[in-house]
């Protein structure tokens, strides 16, 4: 008892994946984590991640960890190699813990932030997962025991095996010479957020693709005219195009995975 | 560590938005109340309402908020108005708390409930909120630090300054000589509810629009006749429309936000 | 305060429903296990089965409830009966507590695990429901309260009266001379999931309905070649049909609740 009372708060266990919430697989692994650890604190950061689409969870991972106090685990599994070689990371920054598959989803994160430690963490199984690791569903089976171990303080030498962290490639564009950003996400309200990270609205002369060009800022949805997309910082800090009371994403027909031309000022 | 045993468990901050849950808004909510209060309870009341409408907002929190335990923190982000002149609003009831744009998220709550305080939360930002406010997220910069303080503690006094309470208009209808009604929600059943409160079935002679005209009053569900429309009262008080086993909205191409004539016995 | 400190953690209350996540029905029922229970560590396992679709609420809770740990109190709500006779059941298996309708969606749990006691919930309502059951909505009025009241502690003889347990009438498939099989459920990715339950890979011969048959096995999702539909083992160990980065179901036509011809070995 009384080394239960003693001992801190556990660190929030941030998920972050592609399972949907249709599904048994995002509340399997919070059984198997509320298993190992009776008061992890869970927290949902997205499960409607388009399916196998690395960028987008890179993107919601990048916007979000910030905002999260120290010590959080997040983890991150959008996998479409799950059952192959691919390698499973466990890397510490100063402030955080991120759990994902080497697949690039933590390319953003690792472009702000220095690995101080990473771990390579065995996905044929240890004492650390569950007893039986099947070929499709590593988020129930690795993931979410690892996790849970390590918010209960676990070492995580014992959890994997040390590794070089990998080189991020996805990156953000933050001005000449750069002639062509993605489009990461488009958001709920049809936002199209691209990869283009400035903080000096009205810097770009315009986005386009094919004859379709945005070229207007504004600061707020409401500023803007109606049924014209508008460029204006997101509160993420990167540049989105945005059409008031509508979906620019639907207007302009862009989607998550587009290029665009950047022409500067 | 004495101080944590003493302190009396946070009451849930309960989170309504029409941020749904494909980005990762709600999540970062959720990482700024967790470093701000680690042992903050977070429930998620909704997070679909359409975006923007003020009015399914309404609904949904004056439809939950009395089953919520005294002190609840209910955080209502609904808002068209992020960014321009819109008020903040902190409205103390008798046994509840709820922050929310001053836009009629409320109305319906007030509507039954005696205010007992009312503040203005300084939506530039103050030593509460998170030290930046962006122009298009409050609900990250400001909503979730105002209620994370809220629910540890902090003196409303110093969150904001007390301000008169609004004066809802939105209202229910609830007998003669109201003509005409609204469609509040249609729910995931396909269930119309409308804005009609009673608790005397059969009242109504009935509800139209154009030429579609529903008459027949059910008790549950499964009273009523197969594909034909049929007035309830829900589980909430209000009347509203229902079809069996199928979506009343998709059958009368009723919809949120429209209006619906009555006819009275 | 002694009292608190003494008490053992909470179980988790694991919530399973069709009532989607649009309407404030599953925040409202949270609502109520808080008031009652305000230490209740609340799971979501899954809200979007398909209206009514017990199959599928039994599919996903059976291959969900191992995974949670001892004494966790799982609430099924599909329950096309609400406001009709059909009873309410509080179930003890080995380690976990199952509250539902008597409908089938336990059958699949029961056809696995042996049952300790069984109890009769009134659904009229008791001092331990809400003062008022309304006739449709008893996730809140019933099934909330009597979970947040086990989950503290009380005595299961007090909830309900001792009753037999369910028949299972739904089960698995396990191999000759089953011809038919169903579709117990599609996910996210369409993988269709049926009720065949086997641990020897390839011992099918083929599955099919009408002229389309699938025969070819794979291991891992990336080992299906580009557009072709092929069987494997998913992780529930349920013999599922599968395409690669693509949707079996929408390739297939197959859905939830469909008949399937088995040839075997």
């Amino acid at each position: 008892m009384l080394r239960r009372l003693m001992r801190t708060a556990s660190p929030p266990i941030v998920l972050l994946t592609d399972f949907g919430i249709r599904d048994h697989f995002v509340g399997v692994m919070k059984g198997v984590i509320t298993g190992l650890d009776p008061d992890a604190r869970l927290i949902d950061l997205a499960h409607d991640v388009h399916p196998q689409n690395v960028q987008e969870g890179a993107f919601l991972l990048w916007s979000s960890y910030r905002y999260f106090p120290s010590g959080s685990v997040f983890v991150a599994v959008v996998d479409p190699g799950v059952g192959t070689g691919r390698r499973i990371l466990l890397v510490r920054t100063h402030k955080h813990w991120f759990l994902a598959p080497a697949n690039g989803i933590l390319d953003l994160v690792l472009g702000d932030e220095r690995v101080i430690a990473c771990y390579d963490i065995p996905k044929e199984g240890s004492r650390f997962t569950l007893p039986q690791v099947s070929a499709t569903f590593h988020g129930r089976d690795v993931f979410a025991p690892i996790a849970a171990h390590l918010a209960r303080g676990v070492d995580p030498e014992l959890l994997g095996s040390s590794a070089p962290p990998p080189t991020p490639e996805l990156k953000f564009v933050t001005g000449k010479p750069a002639r062509t950003a993605i489009v990461l996400h488009v958001d709920r309200f049809g936002n199209v957020v691209t990869n283009i990270r400035t903080d000096r609205s009205g810097i770009l002369m315009d986005l386009h693709s094919g004859r379709t060009s945005v070229r207007r800022w504004v600061r707020t949805y409401a500023q803007a005219p109606p049924r014209t997309p508008c460029l204006m910082i997101g509160s993420s800090g990167l540049v989105e195009v945005t059409v008031r009371n509508d979906s620019a994403a639907s207007i302009l027909k862009w989607r998550a995975g587009m290029n665009l031309n950047i022409r500067w000022a």
